[in-house]
């Protein structure tokens, strides 16, 4: 069964929601990074108390290995942990890594990704070098079921700079679906719908699906009905404007996507508590406890407010 | 003073070549790994005594990072070990990462590779999100002198792709030199070009460079011509079909550029051995110190064989 079939039917159960775990130390309760022996040790048992109290509301997890190489060999040790212990309790990790090199050095990458210490389900992949620097990974869908996202049309202000620019029509070497502009993230997501052809899972999506952020909600609907076989992963949500009606759009049937949520969950322990006059603790002294319900309420209802819009786009649909 | 004027420098003492460690296990002379307690403790002693041999032919080493990924843990703490090793016999290192995320995550990356564990002199990153992707590494570059080579025309095939896609040239949000025809690559350049009126080094360069590969020499020419303030890391030397006269068009005045050449310098001791015929020793027992002299003799040749080039299309110039 191919990992992204796995993911389909997870968010069929548990919503949309994907927990970032881009677990800075300073996103750490202060008291438990206070008592731990080091920050990689306080991220681990951070991470672990997150999966623990929001594995069944959560689609999945999204690991950003950078906050992990800032620590060092200490962090990627922390870094591979998290990855094992997601997977031990049949859980979905994407590595968001976003790789990209050519054909050799990707076959290494993929080894070390999708075979080696740090072992994920799913990764995240740059396509600027071009498709022999995403086929490599492929193998690992055929014979091991693993799936990946590649950027398509991100949710940061840069952007605009590259991934939005208009391509010429007269190309010989892509067969362009109908789009109304032409820009060079659906170059992308056309390269991905071939690939989606070749290797698609049995709810229709494509191995590979593809990073489409929610922060554009006026191109939404035409990405969405332009690759109606790609999965999508995407950010955006909440720190940087998206919102649930923006996400819900880039869903299809209401599934065919997750929507990732990091800093809104691993810091839900400080607005939490903010709101709450009669504790007589301070921030100092919040407990693991506490900030992994404070962030399973968060991710509860960031599940809900996807399930909500859903429905809205439903009935609107429906008109 | 910048890394790029350090590299200049570098280029004009001991010439264009970046050697480049990738080093797999199995590029390792066999008695080595046989030997070893570990691939990883093999990979690095033969890293140490190629840097030894190449140290005086060669500008600086090129880092892949995928290759010690591969190994797990013990490769990236043995390529932790490669770049401190470089670094402390103050050679010059470019760490061949090609990262690219949003600007957070790169602040990340790049305290994780310009001050970190993993310190090195220069990154290689990918601009497809765009140019706040690369911004945050910059800052390193006014406080600490770093560098970086950004993507731009690589030399494998897929780069058709995406890096050659024509783009449309009534664009608002660029200011665009006269290139002929306008791809995706020059997009790139132009960015560039733009950041390094601001962060330029004493001979003219910015500290930010690009990524061109030797591999078409047709549009070699006019990429030189198109950025003359770009310094150039060139792969595509050898194994990928570029000669020595394709790498010497990319370069400006006998300077601006290092030629990158991994495999033929890593596995040199394998060729070396084939044309001995009088040699008892089979291939089963050539020594680290026989690998590392190979190494150091393709690496010179490849060294006089630029600097041949370079004089001849001097010559050529002057006619």
């Amino acid at each position: 069964m191919l990992n992204i079939d796995k993911l389909f039917e997870s968010v069929a159960a548990k919503g949309h929601v994907c927990v970032g775990l881009d677990t800075a130390p300073e996103y750490i309760p202060p008291k438990l990074r206070r008592l731990a022996d080091s920050d990689a040790d306080a991220v681990f048992a951070y991470n672990a108390a997150i999966i623990e109290s929001t594995f069944d509301a959560a689609a999945c997890y999204k690991v950003q290995i950078a906050c992990y190489e800032e620590m060092g060999l200490a962090g990627l040790a922390c870094y591979a942990k998290t990855l094992r212990l997601i997977r031990e309790k049949n859980g979905l990790v994407i590595a968001d890594i976003k790789r990209g090199d050519i054909a050799d050095t990707a076959l290494r990458y993929a080894k070390a990704h999708f075979d080696g210490e740090f072992e994920a389900d799913f990764v995240t992949l740059s396509p600027y070098m071009g498709m022999d620097s995403i086929e490599p990974w492929v193998r690992y869908a055929q014979t091991r079921g693993k799936g990946a996202f590649v950027l398509m049309r991100t949710s940061n202000k840069g952007m605009r700079d590259f991934e939005y620019l208009k391509i010429e029509g007269d190309l010989t070497t892509l067969e362009w679906s109908t789009h109304p502009v032409r820009r060079l993230y659906h170059a992308v997501g056309d390269k991905l719908s071939e690939l989606a052809a070749a290797y698609r899972g049995e709810y229709g999506y494509g191995a590979f699906g593809a990073v489409v952020g929610c922060t554009e909600r006026e191109e939404a609907a035409e990405i969405r009905a332009a690759y109606p076989d790609l999965f999508f992963l995407i950010p955006g949500y909440g720190a940087q404007g998206g919102a649930a009606d923006d996400a819900a759009i880039l869903l299809r049937n209401g599934n065919g996507g997750v929507v990732n949520a990091s800093r809104s969950i691993l810091k839900a322990w400080s607005t939490v508590h903010e709101s709450d006059a009669h504790s007589e603790t301070s921030i100092e002294n919040i407990t693991i406890e506490e900030a992994a319900q404070a962030a399973r309420s968060t991710v509860i209802e960031m599940r809900d407010a996807m399930q909500s819009a859903v429905k809205k786009m439903q009935r609107t649909g429906d008109r």
